[in-house]
C-alpha cells in the first residue's frame, strides 16, 4: 500500500485575495491620513483657495466657449495616439503658440503634466545619466526618476551648492530636476544660480514650471521670467491644468530635444492624445494672457495681501514666491479639521498630510486667484484666523 | 617654484549639451524608425481606419453636447487632484454609473488610461508581490510593472499554462497581469481560464479592457462579456478614449480595491483630475451604449466584412477577435510606404512599427468603426489591396 499523499492545501477563496488592503486602510484611519473625495456642486458659495485655477481661466468665457466649440469641430476625444490619429490642427497651433510664448524654440503636448514629466525624465536619461534631483520635487518628477534607468541622487531643497557639490564629483552625463515653483511651499527655485552650477558641468537642467506658468513675471513662464532666454541646455515642462484652467501638460525646450521625446517617450508615444476641448481652452488662455498681463501681476499681489492679513491675525506664513502660501499646522488631524472648520465658514483650503508631506508637517495649503477682490481676501484671512486651532494647546505648551 | 596646476577641462558649452539626441535621430531614420507627426484637419476626405473610436462616438451629437454643456456648467479644467478640489458632481455620477454598467461596485476615474494603469499596477503591488505579465502587455503595463517594486515575470502570450507554471513555483503574494483584448494583434485573452488558474494559487487578476470596453458582449466590457460577474478577486482598468470617444481612464472592482487605488496611487493623488468635458463626453456614450446596444455587434460586423473582403483580395489577415486586424507586413520602411499609398487614396491605416511591435514584425493595424458602411468597407479593403506591396519581392523571393 502506498502511502496517502497529503491533501493539497486549498487555496484562499476568491474573496479574501484582496484583505490585506483593509488592514491598509485601517492603519490610514489611526494615523488620521483616510482621505474623503467630496464632489463638488457646480455652483457653490464657497470661496476657493485649494485649486490650481491661479487667474481664473478655467470659467473665464473666451476660454470655455472655445473649448465648446472645438468639441463640435474636432470631437468630443482625439481617437489616437499623437502618432497615429492622434495630432489635430488644432494641436499643432497650441504647440506653435505654447513655444513662441514661452520663448523656446518647440513645444510638445501631453494628456497630463504627470505625463510630460514622466517623458521628460525618461527620455532624456538612459543607464548612463546621473539625475540631481531637489528632495523635494513633486511626485511626477519622482516617478520619472524611478521609472528610468539612471542614477538618482536626491539633494538638499533648493541648494546649488549641493548641486554643484554632486556635479562635481561625478564624471557621468548628469541632468539636474527642479521645480520653478514649489507645489506644497510655493517657494522659488534660483533657476539662474542653478543654470550657471549646470553650464561648469556640462549638465542639462530640467525645470518642472507647472507653477510658475502665468504666475511668475509677466506670466510666460520660469525661463523668461528669469532672464534665461531660449536656454539650449534646458528643457520646462508646464501643465495646461493650473494657470491655464484646462487640463494635460507640455515640454518647452530646444526643436531636437523636443523632437526626441516625440519619438521616444513611452508616455507620448502610447498614450491618447489630448481632447481637442482641452487644447483649445489652453491655446485661448494664452491668447488671453499674450495680451492681458495684469493677471500674473494680480494674483501675486492677491497673494501678498493675503499673506499680510493673515500675519495682522497672527498666523504665521512665509514670504510667498509665487501663488502659494502654506500655513503650518503639524499633527494631520489638526490640519483636516482647521480646513473643516474654514469650509463650513465658506472658505476652502487646501489641508497637505503625509504622503504630500514629510510626517508631522501638515499644512493648510493656500492658493491665491486673480480673480479674488480684496474684501473677498479679507474674508478669507478672518475666516482662516477664527478657525484656527489653539497652537499653544497643539505643540502640549 | 611651486609646479602649476594643469588647467580645468572647460565645460563643454551649453549648445552641445543635448548633442547627443542627434547621433539617436540618424540612427532612427536609418533604421526607417523615425515618426512624423501629420496634424489632421477638422474635416477630411478620408476613411480612418487608424483611430480608435470604435463606436463613431467621438463625433457623437449627444455626445459633443454634453461636452459643450460640461464646458459652460463646470468650466474647462476640473481645478486640482481629486482629493482637493477635482472630484466634481460630475465625476462621482461618471463613475457611479460606469461601475453600475459594467458591473463592478465601484469605478475611480483618472485623467488618461495610462495613469489608470500605472496606478493599477503600483498599488496594489509592493516589494513582496510577484507581478505575472503577458509578454505582449501595453506599454502602459509594462511601466507599472517598472515603476512598481514588485518581482516581474514575463510569460508567454495568451498561455495560461504558462501563468499557471509561475504561479505554481511562487510561494509570493501574486497578480496576473493582461490585456482583455491586445492592442496590436487585437486577439481576446482566455479570461475565463485565467480566473481559474488565479483561483487556484489564490492570485488576483488585473485586466485592462482598453479595447475590449464598447466593442466585446454587450459593450459593457470584458468581465460581462466573459460572465465573469462582479469578481472579488479581480480589478479592471478602461480607456475613456477609444470606444467611448473621449479622454480619460478609470479602475473598475471591488469597492475597497478601488478605495485602496484611490488612497494610495501617486497618479492619482499627484494628478489633476479630468477636465469636466471629457467626464461629460464619457457618461453621454455610457448612456446611449446602455440602450443602444447595436453598436459592438455592429462594429464586429464590419470587422468581419472588411477582413473577408481582405481575404478575398489575397490579403493574410488574423482572426479578428474584437475590432481589430493587423496586417503582417516585416520591415517597417515597407509598411510606411504601404500606409502612405493608402492615404493618398483615401484610406488611413495604422502603422505599427518597433518599439510597438517586436523588429521584423512591422505591420498595418486596422481598426474597425460602427460608423462604417458597408460599401466604405469594400472600397477600404480595395485600395489596401491595390496599394500592397510585391511580398515575394520583399521576402527575397
Ligand atoms: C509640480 C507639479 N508638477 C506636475 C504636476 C502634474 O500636472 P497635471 O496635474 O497636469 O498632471 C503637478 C500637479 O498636479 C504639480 O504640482
Ligand atoms: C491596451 C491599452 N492600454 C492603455 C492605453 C492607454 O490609454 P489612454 O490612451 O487613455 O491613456 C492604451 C492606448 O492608448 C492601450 O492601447
Amino acid at each position: 500500500m502506498t502511502p496517502e499523499k497529503p491533501p493539497a492545501p486549498s487555496p484562499p477563496r476568491p474573496e479574501t485575495v484582496f484583505d490585506w488592503v483593509e488592514h491598509r486602510d485601517s492603519l490610514r484611519r489611526q494615523n488620521g491620513l483616510h482621505r474623503v473625495l467630496r464632489p463638488r456642486a457646480a455652483t457653490e458659495d464657497v470661496l476657493d483657495l485649494a485649486g490650481n485655477d491661479y487667474l481664473g481661466l478655467s470659467r473665464h468665457p473666451a476660454v470655455t466657449e472655445a473649448a465648446a466649440e472645438a468639441v463640435r469641430t474636432w470631437g468630443a476625444g482625439s481617437t489616437g495616439s499623437r502618432l497615429v490619429t492622434g495630432t489635430t490642427e488644432l494641436h499643432a497651433t497650441l504647440e506653435e503658440e505654447l513655444a513662441a510664448w514661452y520663448g523656446t524654440e518647440a513645444a510638445l503636448v501631453f494628456s497630463s503634466g504627470y505625463a510630460a514629466n514622466l517623458a521628460l525624465v525618461t527620455a532624456l536619461t538612459d543607464e548612463s545619466s546621473l539625475i540631481v534631483s531637489d528632495r523635494n520635487n513633486h511626485a511626477s518628477l519622482i516617478d520619472g526618476c524611478r521609472l528610468c534607468r539612471a542614477e538618482v541622487r536626491v539633494v538638499a531643497h533648493s541648494d546649488p551648492e549641493a548641486v554643484r557639490a554632486v556635479l562635481r564629483e561625478s564624471p557621468r552625463p548628469a541632468v539636474v530636476l527642479t521645480e520653478s515653483v514649489f507645489s506644497v511651499d510655493g517657494d522659488v527655485a534660483a533657476l539662474d544660480r542653478l543654470l550657471t552650477v549646470c553650464r561648469e558641468h556640462g549638465s542639462g537642467l530640467l525645470v518642472d514650471d507647472a507653477h510658475g506658468l502665468g504666475v511668475l513675471g509677466e506670466g510666460a513662464g520660469a525661463f523668461s521670467a528669469f532672464g534665461m532666454g531660449a536656454p539650449a541646455d534646458a528643457v520646462a515642462t508646464v501643465t495646461l491644468s493650473k494657470a491655464l484652467g484646462a487640463q494635460g501638460g507640455a515640454v518647452l525646450g530646444p526643436r531636437r530635444v523636443v523632437e526626441h521625446i516625440a519619438q521616444t517617450a513611452r508616455p507620448f508615444v502610447f498614450d491618447t492624445a489630448l481632447a481637442p476641448a482641452a487644447a483649445a481652452a489652453a491655446l485661448a488662455g494664452i491668447r488671453l494672457l499674450r495680451g492681458q498681463s495684469h493677471l500674473p501681476a494680480r494674483v501675486r499681489a492677491v497673494t501678498r495681501q493675503l499673506r499680510e492679513e493673515l500675519l495682522d491675525h497672527g498666523i504665521g506664513v512665509g514670504e510667498p514666491g509665487a501663488a502659494v502660501l502654506g500655513v503650518p499646522v503639524g499633527a494631520p488631524e489638526a490640519a483636516v479639521a482647521w480646513a473643516g472648520r474654514c469650509l463650513e465658514r465658506g472658505v476652502r483650503v487646501g489641508c497637505f498630510r503625509p504622503p504630500s508631506v514629510p510626517d508631522a508637517d501638515s499644512r493648510l495649503r493656500l492658493t491665491a486667484r486673480a480673480d479674488l477682490e480684496d474684501d473677498e481676501v479679507r474674508r478669507v484671512a478672518h475666516v482662516i484666523a477664527e478657525t484656527a486651532p489653539d497652537f499653544a494647546a497643539l505643540s502640549g505648551g
